[in-house]
């Protein structure tokens, strides 16, 4: 166990981020560099790595035993869980950022030996922070969010992206069919950390992707739990904080009835890839 | 030629929105009555009805030689489009209002003999008023939104419901799957009328769906034109704003893009189906 008083974090972060906020809502006047990773769609910009720059010095600082996985890559190289862990996103939802100049988000979830102690989703141009010391209750801004309550499919609104339902390298694309085809409608906002906060807010009653980084889901994942939503690998079984890997994330009742028909599917013989 | 002084009716339209806006926030913490109309996520609440009657209210007692067509039916069966012509949805996004409690709006437009005249798009929770009075340029709250500009199927982010990609009864679910599969990404938010003005704003760059009333897209095609967007049906043929048709709503050049692929495809052989 780690002595440490988690308010106090909780503090200490949520002045990071508004700080950190700041600058990104300065930088939306300024031009950006904007440079691509892996594809034409994932990019990286000036903002992201000053960002990410700045929070990690913040940690370091107070901090210093404490390790990071970060996005853009100035944390650590992490090979196990122990001790006290961040996983951070300085903009979750790039795309949008350069986009749209909205919907990104600042995500950061902190795991004590492989457990969900605090998070903090903030949605910088809406102002909106999700965040929870975990036992002590979720909240959006000063609102308390309720448990998470079940749902029939038939009335379910799910945040997936269409790529899973058409031909690719993750999933058969008719595994997800019956469930978007049953459920009363689709969404898909671009920010994963805030589609997550949304699940827990109660917005989306579930959440899909066959591919997430640790940075994306790590403070999602302890908010959602807090008030009682599941988050697991497509097929059910437990998150490895560790990883990129698919993650299935809902409300209780309907994450059962979604990784049963996952795991049938599969077991019928359509295939299903974690990421490498 | 209608004598009406736009600019009087932009200031009484704003008002009778904001009047509503506050009859719709204030609902939000008293019980909902919700109903279904033509499938189990086509929902109607009584405040659907009672908004729709307030402002059908308004114009009539204002401008009560005009015609209205809207929503939930209080409007008047329009045959012809002579005159000034009232496109009104009291809630775009009524699943949204229901089980999100925002990401919905109130939705006006205005034609006089089939032209385009005044647009108000409201996203209530947001406090988010897109509007523009025809050749005076559109606006996002205080915000002149700037004329749109031309990009690459590569650089765009386009709207629509994973529904016209799987097997449907109006498109060939194939015929816009390069489409996407070319794009940044997919976005859907589940209002048609924000999604429209998001395109005009520059969030999205394109909107796609197979069906819409014009109580949906009326605002949101006068909106698009205003700041140089293009809107017609799915395969380029011009929108008849007394019917429910496909709506492809996007920048200039990816227009031409989108709807000429459309109409490749079903030289090919491919269907697309409107609406009855």
């Amino acid at each position: 166990m780690v002595n440490r008083d988690w308010t106090v974090l909780g503090e200490k972060v949520t002045s990071w981020i508004n700080e950190a906020a700041d600058q990104l809502r300065a930088s939306l006047s300024k031009p950006l560099e904007v440079s691509e990773k892996s594809a034409h769609n994932d990019l990286v910009t000036n903002m992201d790595r000053s960002i990410e720059q700045f929070l990690i010095g913040k940690i370091r600082a107070d901090y210093p035993n404490d390790k990071i996985i970060s996005e853009e890559g100035y944390g650590d190289g992490v090979k196990d869980k122990r001790g006290v862990l961040w996983l951070l996103d300085p903009i979750d939802g790039t795309l949008n950022f350069v986009m749209q100049k909205r919907f990104f988000a600042i995500s950061i979830g902190i795991y004590e030996n492989g457990n969900g102690k605090a998070a903090f989703i903030y949605d910088v141009m809406a102002d909106e922070l999700f965040h929870c010391i975990t036992g002590s209750g979720a909240y959006q801004n000063t609102r308390k969010l309720s448990a998470l309550t079940d749902i029939a499919i038939d009335d379910a609104l799910i945040d997936l992206s269409p790529t899973w339902l058409k031909p690719n390298r993750r999933i058969h694309e008719e595994i997800m069919t019956e469930i978007v085809r049953r459920s009363s409608g689709t969404r898909a906002y671009g920010a994963a950390s805030l589609e997550l906060a949304y699940v827990a807010a109660g917005y989306l009653d579930a959440y899909f992707t066959m591919r997430l980084s640790p940075w994306d889901y790590g403070a999602g994942l302890i908010l959602l739990t807090e008030v009682g939503g599941l988050c697991s690998r497509a097929d059910g079984s437990p998150i490895d904080i560790l990883t990129k890997q698919s993650v299935l994330a809902a409300r209780p009742g309907l994450h059962q009835y979604m990784s049963d028909h996952i795991r049938e599917q599969v077991n019928q013989g359509r295939f299903i890839k974690e990421p490498e």
